[in-house]
């Protein structure tokens, strides 16, 4: 009622249209997933990378049917012209409602992402990892160090990146992607063999050691400068984070389990789970980390939570089915390939830039495979190619780094690229390797 | 960067600080829906009213931890003080990231009503009803009629309501919980008597037409008049919507189950589905009816679809755990129950029109019962009062009334408590009703 006054300006949005808006994107982001996933899925490829692939069919790069602000104004989205043309969506209330639209499927998209680390953290299983022990760490170390000092050193010296976009992409080069490598062991019967073991562990490892890079460098970026005394209190802020929620977590279990038994209506399991995801996401971002980590952290203090038969891994599988491919296909939406055409001169860089992060990618993860020490006969090459594929977590590096404005459009695409080319080779090149022993060996094992 | 001129009037929300409002108030919400519903189901009571009271505790009415911009700027909401005091909230900035806030909860909780609906729709099976037959759909077609005339004239004679208020509470009066009632039939082993068949066939038809109603009356109530010829135009659309959509549906059916065979990935039945349901509730919410008449169209059109011995129904359930939820503590949490206080005057009148709803709500079902012929021995009375608890669909009534702004806060919250109490009543109320006729019979039947 008292907003008659600046109507001819700009009008409030109507909630209806924003819901027809939000409904709109979803159907558009839900058939870009299933159509990207499973076509990927039935090539061979991993779903997730389809998904993210989908999501730049429809998004700025292609269709622009789901765009975002800072890509244009309301003109530039397709949804916005089917919501002038079906709903009574007025010219002058449209920019609000597109903003607003965007803002919804945003906070859609953090939700999803949150899921998908609580579900990771409730993959890796603490007492596992310390079990494998030593060697998975150290490839890990070797695997998270090569690549980041190797990454950021090559973009600062050799292509002059500013040091805090150069920090954040040779962040992104460190974390293995969990799901796809035992995804590719389980299939070639590797999964229990020693260099499956050393494998899994250092990728959980380099997991965890990567959300905190992650943690420290998005700060970082808030920032924009790098003060030794800050990065030291964010190094330590972000592990005493993760290190005291999986002690208070340890403890905090056995009244979780106990009061979910208690419970008897729907529900009764995942949604505490979920709360204390939720809020350990909020500490997170409140004390100027990231969400997500809290959210991993949450996971891994629940990861061995059963309650009568019910493992809560199996619980949150229904839900990140449906929420976690809207952040990877908004991820899509968000990569304008247009930066990489080659036919511009300027964007020539952007490409080497992209060739140089595979590069680094790749070998400074097969050279962990020579960290391995004291056990004859272990196939070393075997294990570096199991470290390549990047996936997920990569994805999420090049999401934040890229919402907080730190990385250039074709420093963004190239970690992108990076994470679908090193996701795409490693899972052939990994048979490969394998296959070479499998063969050596006399076939009296099976 | 363009935006430091108005900075000073109202800053540009951050996207991070919208996270952190989202974030806490999903947890605020999980915590009293868990809280509500657990110490419901505990007294015996359906473990939706405990999320509803949840809500009401965590709302306006009480705590004020999720309010909602109607209800007051952001200095009522103690979450956006929580935020001030945790993140780097600007008081200048403080309403926009609050309108933000609370534009991403409406639109949770609206997809939250969408699956409730969606899953009702899936609840209702099409070919069972139509074997219940005849004696159902008089029960229905009398238990919708008297309360909706009775209510309605009652409210605008009486009371002197304006007549889109008296027709939506009216409307509010119609639709029996199919849930509630199945639920407490179950416990006391009459679901598969006579009696028991025709009050849950009757409730599933006066869900259908309860919902044509709602659509019907929300859209009278965006125009703000009753014109005949728009009301005729609006029951034949409405009425064609859902005649159209199921027998399209039907057809559609098919090429669904055959499409999702195919599919091996993750959500391969689930994101098919929900993408239909978000279809339907874009094209019903264009056409100026509700979405959720298109989420539940959607529902009954995908009711028997089994694949592969995954029943579509057990798929939403854990989605439909979390994000139902979060609608039933929102309608809650917008309850302003002190306009219901007795110690002041003007809110006299609210108390009793919530006492004369609750009456006509009662009596209009109970004289269902009389409809039933043909059967000798029938428990008339039975039926009448199983045809009593309002439950879901009665607060999906009240949510789009309030947010029209068609009803009086004091009707809102009459109607809430109409639901509250007949959702209450009913289960005692029915056991007691249906032993009087077991311990009248000679006890060799079991």
């Amino acid at each position: 009622m008292l907003a008659t006054a600046t109507e001819e300006a700009s009008a409030e949005p109507e909630s209806v249209i924003i819901l027809c808006g939000v409904l709109l994107s979803l159907v558009a982001i839900f058939i870009a997933s299933k159509a990207g996933g499973e076509f990927f899925n039935w090539l061979g490829f991993p779903p997730v990378l389809g998904e993210l692939v989908g999501g730049v069919v429809i998004g700025v790069s292609a269709l622009h049917l789901v765009v975002f602000p800072e890509n244009g104004d309301y003109t530039s989205s397709l949804i916005m012209s089917i919501l002038q043309a079906t709903t009574g969506l007025e010219p002058n209330a449209a920019q609000t409602t597109y903003e607003a639209t965007s803002e919804v499927l945003s906070v859609l998209a953090e939700l999803g992402v949150i899921v998908l680390l609580f579900e990771i953290g409730l993959e890796s299983n603490i007492r596992q990892l310390l079990e494998v022990g030593i060697q998975s760490l150290l490839v890990a170390v070797v695997g998270v160090t090569v690549p980041f000092v190797a990454g950021t050193a090559g973009l600062i010296l050799i292509f002059h990146t500013p040091t805090v976009a150069a920090i954040f992409a040779g962040a992104a080069l460190t974390a293995t992607s969990i799901g796809i490598t035992s995804r590719v062991l389980t299939e070639i019967g590797q999964l229990s063999s020693t260099e499956g073991q050393i494998i899994l562990g250092a990728a959980v490892m380099d997991d965890i050691l990567g959300i905190i890079v992650l943690a420290v460098v998005a700060s970082l970026a808030k920032t924009g400068e790098i003060d030794v005394l800050n990065t030291v209190y964010l190094i330590i802020s972000a592990s005493v984070f993760l290190v005291g929620a999986i002690l208070l977590g340890r403890f905090f279990n056995n009244s979780f389990v106990a009061l979910a038994k208690q419970f008897k209506t729907r529900g009764r399991v995942v949604i505490p789970a979920l709360t204390l995801a939720l809020v350990l996401s909020y500490i997170a971002a409140a004390i100027n980390l990231e969400a997500i980590l809290g959210a991993f952290a949450a996971g891994l203090v629940l990861d061995e939570t059963d309650i009568e038969d019910q493992h809560l891994e199996d619980l949150i599988i229904p839900i990140a089915g449906v929420i976690v491919p809207v952040f990877f296909v908004t991820v899509g939406t968000k990569t304008d390939l247009s930066v990489l055409n080659p036919a511009i001169p300027e964007n020539r860089e952007g490409l080497i830039i992209a060739s140089f992060l595979i590069v680094v990618a790749m070998i400074g993860k097969v050279v962990s495979g020579w960290s391995v020490f004291g056990i004859p006969q272990v196939n070393r090459l075997a294990i570096g190619v199991g470290m390549i594929p990047r996936g997920e977590v990569g994805l999420v590096f090049a999401a934040v780094g890229s919402d907080s404005g730190a990385l250039s459009p074709a420093l963004d695409v190239a970690i992108i690229l990076m994470v679908i080319l090193t996701t795409f080779v490693a899972p052939p090149l990994l048979r490969v390797v394998m296959k070479t022993e499998e063969v050596a060996e006399p076939e009296t094992s099976s």
